[in-house]
């Protein structure tokens, strides 16, 4: 194996060169969304493809029912090294509105931002130039002998349209893609501009809408009401029930399985530079709500929720109409954490709803979807070994951060191909993805570079 | 002043022509809400001054921005006579459709019914008939020596439309219209085919929408859910805290003006014909709600009620959306019954969801109208006279019942002109008003017509 040194030297001294790769892969308008960047998609793929072979791996551009996608296979030079995938996307959002950038959308350049120079250009953070960063590591170790790990590539165009191709290409090429011990994926963000993140718990999520049935038809409120059940109260009683007068909810069990954060990791995330009041202010809000006692950080990356995210029932126009709804229903979402079952959790919110149900009222259900929490245990070898790396690299421990949403590659990952994913990503929260005048760090890109070399270096170490 | 019983001779031997009158109204489609019938309308309204002019009474066609309101004035031979103001509507809803008559809608004819003979037509029931029953009492007066009391009649040709020109011309006219000691309004029910019904009570109507906001904006419930304020949850907290779990309205306050019902009555009404269980099952239910303890005709014509009509907040389309709503709104009605005042009811209630509201929780409020109950007091002379008067006539003690709803002509009498209302009608339930093959029982245009007589000679007595 070379010695990282190595390949960090080779990194710095070639960085030119790799940010001329990543200018003419941005020069490419592959916009997923609209046929009318088709060719342009599977430029990006061909692109792709070619830095790989031409690196010397097998790769091949994949067709899909959509936008193709690249899958590369490189060998390391140990017979027993592990072996990881690697994603990212090729697809950009689209440049639109166009009269906000300041220069071409597809014309990369290098300016003056403030945290130093930046790449700007449409998909310079969101996916290009982190992708990149991970194509030049491997580089970097092809120029000092050879890869520690073995490497699958799986680079797809329709990220920005919601993978539709994935899933059926993942179940369709299990055995090809799910050799590696552990999914590596670069599309997530750093803490801030010198505090490196390693994304290791994604909250999971349950939705469930209730019909909630009363009077067999809509009644008027003057002739009916009083003696007749109103769904829209029996509705807002469960609602109102789902909680305690500590924000915890009250579903029977519901915390059995979520963990309490480890003392260093909630240190960490006290220690974390983060602002309560800018992030309330931001929407308007001044306290934090939720859970009595704990904080933003914690409740958005640990711990579960129950929101409602919809409600409807009797008349909802202009003015009044003095009437008894035959029904309301309410979409309802939890967010889940640790080892809580989505499926149990659903079971126990129906059973909840049903309980409270009074004589003549029915409840209907639909489900729209149920998944578990996505976590890399705190102590797993590899997590260890990335925090390590990162901490090197950047003279700063890397922040274990949760993310409240999914991501769902991540899922497809874990339940499709029974894989752990690391997330490591240098994208800063002011790059304006999806926005004019998207940029990158040219601090994150090349130091993310070096980071992935650092973290193959470090996963491959005996 | 006649003997009564000349009177009530005169009617029975006058059936035949008083009848013939009746069809005679009913053959002009006076259909209010369709600008084709217009000038039937008219005719109708032109029709009805004849009758009364005819009589020897003053009466006028007066215009209006719509239809034309009929105004006659009669006097009482004797001086100190009370003077009542008698109201009915000469307009109909459409025949619409036309193809489930049996006959021609307004060419009416007698039937045989399940309870006698029928008077089938558009507008038989509601309120041709209903009117006539009273018209035809005075000629029967005016037969024998005169009316016992000085009476205003007022026929609106819009009440299928929803009055619009009648309040502006209550107000134009008030001196005119507002001498009468009491409004006689006959376009209600019978409590059965043999039992007649006085209506004595109305419930008020209070009506507020209310908007709950938190953050600034809708958020992400993945990337913002936990320590985020949602204002469905805080508005289904406060329709949950609306009612206790005896059913009662938890305002403070709120009961302090409603009056229990008093014994005879309370006797009355559990004595009557009622089928809680039919009544429930029309409408798909089993079980009596709301206040425990409390029947369903105590519910409905004596006692409040507090019901949210509508609800809406966040993400209502098919399937699922992931979001926290920036708000969520419900629209609230009181129905309202005694001395409640609609107003402070309204204000106890913002007070309500103010002390309800969790820090940066905001509420906006607005009015969508607000009107007292009605009632006629239960000891007072006129109900008294008139309960003795139907009970001579049918032989039975009439029900004195409530009304659930608004009815707004006598809210209009007693806002604008400050008159009690005494509500006594002879339609029956299955009169199929505003559906085809509208009838009205004969006998109850018949004995109808005797009892407004008895009622007038009642309300002249000593």
């Amino acid at each position: 194996m070379a010695a990282i040194e190595a390949v960090l030297n080779t990194i710095d001294a070639n960085l030119d060169a790799s940010r001329e790769r990543l200018f003419d892969l941005l020069r490419i308008p592959s916009v997923s969304t609209d046929p009318a960047y088709n060719a342009q998609c599977l430029r990006a793929a061909n692109w792709l493809k070619d830095q790989l072979t031409g690196l010397g791996y097998a790769a091949e551009v994949r067709e899909t029912p959509g936008h193709p996608i690249v899958v590369g296979h490189a060998k390391a030079k140990r017979k027993d090294a592990p072996h990881v995938l690697f994603y990212g996307h090729y697809d950009v959002q689209p440049a639109d509105p166009l009269e906000l950038w300041e220069t071409e959308p597809f014309a990369p350049r290098l300016t003056e931002g403030a945290d130093g120079k930046d790449i700007v250009a449409r998909g310079a953070s969101d996916d290009k130039g982190q992708l990149m960063t991970f194509v030049e590591a491997c580089r970097a170790f092809e120029a000092n002998g050879g890869l520690p790990c073995n490497v699958t590539f799986l680079f797809e165009g329709e990220e920005e349209t919601g993978s539709p191709s994935l899933p059926g290409f993942l179940a369709a090429h299990k055995d090809e893609l799910s050799a590696p011990d552990l999914a590596l994926v670069c599309d997530t963000s750093m803490w801030n501009a010198s505090t490196p993140a390693i994304t290791v718990m994604l909250r999971g999520l349950a939705l469930e809408e209730v019909i909630i049935k009363g009077p067999s038809h809509d009644l008027h409120s003057g002739m009916f009401g009083g003696p007749v059940l109103n769904p829209i109260h029996v509705l807002a009683k469960i609602i109102a029930d789902l909680h305690d007068i500590e924000g915890k909810v009250t579903l029977p069990g519901f915390y059995a399985s979520v963990p309490e954060i480890p003392d260093d990791i909630a240190e960490q995330w006290r220690a974390i530079d983060f602002n309560e009041a800018k992030w309330l202010s931001e929407i308007g809000l001044t306290r934090v709500g939720g859970e009595t006692g704990r904080g933003i950080i914690e409740q958005i990356w640990a711990r579960p929720t129950c929101d409602v995210n919809g409600i409807i029932g009797g008349y909802t126009g202009a003015g009044s109409k003095t009437v008894l709804p035959a029904q309301a229903s309410a979409k309802f979402s939890f967010r889940l954490v640790g080892k809580q079952d989505a499926k149990a959790i659903l079971e126990s919110f129906r059973s909840f709803v049903r309980e409270r149900l009074p004589t003549d009222a029915k409840a209907e259900f639909i489900s729209h979807g149920a998944s578990n929490a996505l976590q890399l245990p705190f102590g797993s070898e590899a997590l260890n070994r990335a925090r390590r790396a990162l901490a090197e690299e950047w003279d700063k421990e890397p922040v274990l951060a949760g993310c409240g949403g999914s991501i769902p590659i991540v899922g497809s990952f874990k339940r499709d191909l029974n894989m752990d994913s690391l997330m490591i990503g240098f994208a800063h929260d002011d790059d304006r993805i999806h926005s004019p005048n998207e940029k990158y760090s040219y601090t994150s890109f090349h130091k993310g570079a070096r980071s992935w070399a650092r973290v193959l270096h470090a996963l491959a170490a005996a």
